[in-house]
């Protein structure tokens, strides 16, 4: 299956230690070699990188390891094919408009039997469940709110949406609109908040260690979410089958478990 | 003001000749110097890449200018910021999904007191008049068609909105859905369609020279559109003010001067 990499942040922040150990899952030292992507929120935009070489092994990967992007949400996913070719329109994260933001989505999992109607604002391009579930969210949304409602509107409708959609699979997922991160964990989804007394921190997939102390301010706050842990020597908060979580400014903001 | 370079082709092709001398417009051989960005359809997927530092100084340029990605149709915008700030939302090219195909827009020119009504299917992110012209000219789509029309049914449709468009000011753009390119001319465009038997050409903007014949095959067909010639021993055609052009598989497939 799938990885998933989520950064939600008070302060812009670069992943670049974070993606160090994530893409080398990516074909090194794990199977997801069928692609991978990162989207990162700067203010408004989106820098979106996609690409259907493995990570490991991929020119994109490459400048994205080395050019220090500073976001505040971060979703990057590599990719192990369950439903879909390996084409570029099918590697996560997707990417839509809605209520004048962008919105990014990726998916972990696999859904059988999910044909939700064709929407009237959202269609998916490429072949796989998780554009389809991304539509569905998006569509449900938009026909409910004409603009974007409060952020504890939107957890409660993603709520129902997410318990509709997981009855059809595994639905491990990440969505942001640039302000607020939600995460759903259906099997494995793990976070850790960092913020002072910032320490050093041990790869798991590298032997790379990087002191945070020396890299930023007392104020900031930094929550990191992975499918497995990244580190070795933090201590990583498990997320429960079946609960939902909205992160905001590096920090919960909602939880839900059903 | 802002630079265009479109490519439309009959088979995936690579535009490394063409940005080599497109990129150093961006701060060195001329001063677009506010941002740029490429996008390139890869099949229905689309690699975006946008920067809102000036493309001769820019890590990401130089990803592009290493990297063959090879596409059918790609759209390249150079900015000199006249509306909107530089910021990421106000890089070109855009995105947006319609009817299960990503559509790209970039735009050169200036629009005034051009205010189209909020839609209820797009919506801009960022403060550029040429974010709002691309959602304006979407909503029309959609609203008028729930699935994608035949290509003479849309180019007739997008020569209304450009002629009511322009009448706020200077409007060229362009505009691909992957399967067709769409140029509109209000004041600069030139184009090229490069086929067997294949030249040499040299750029304008640095002493560099490709030989086409070594690198394509007979049946191929390559577009280039330009907001200036990029080469100086070949013979562009310039646009007329107020013409519209649809490329697709590398030639002109409708045109319309008004």
């Amino acid at each position: 299956m799938c990885q998933l990499l989520g950064m939600n942040c008070n302060t812009p922040t670069d992943i670049l230690f974070s993606f160090e150990g994530f893409h080398r899952r990516g074909g090194l030292t794990d199977h997801h070699a069928d692609g991978w992507g990162i989207a990162f929120f700067e203010g408004a935009g989106v820098r979106l990188f996609i690409d259907d070489k493995p990570s490991s092994d991929s020119p994109v990967a490459d400048l994205v390891r080395r050019y220090p992007i500073k976001s505040k949400n971060v979703i990057a996913h590599i990719r192990k094919a369950t439903q879909g070719e390996v084409r570029l329109e099918n590697c996560h994260p997707f990417v839509r408009e809605m209520w004048g933001q962008y919105w990014i989505f990726a998916h972990n999992g696999d859904l059988k039997a999910f044909n939700p109607p064709k929407g009237s604002h959202y269609q998916a391009v490429g072949s796989t469940d998780s554009e389809h579930a991304f539509c569905h969210i998006l569509e449900q949304l938009r026909q409910r709110w004409d603009r974007a409602p409060e952020p504890g509107q939107l957890f409660d409708e993603v709520a129902r949406l997410s318990a509709e959609i997981r009855a059809h699979g595994t639905f491990n997922f990440m969505l942001s609109n640039g302000e607020w991160l939600i995460v759903h964990c259906a099997t494995q989804l793990h976070y850790i908040v960092r913020q002072a007394p910032f320490n050093t921190a041990h790869l798991v997939d590298d032997d790379v260690s990087v002191d945070f102390s020396t890299l930023t301010t007392a104020q900031d706050r930094v929550a990191v979410i992975a499918t497995l842990p990244l580190t070795d020597n933090e201590v990583w908060t498990a997320l429960a089958p079946g609960e939902l979580l909205m992160l905001r400014d590096g920090a919960p903001l909602f939880s839900l478990r059903s």
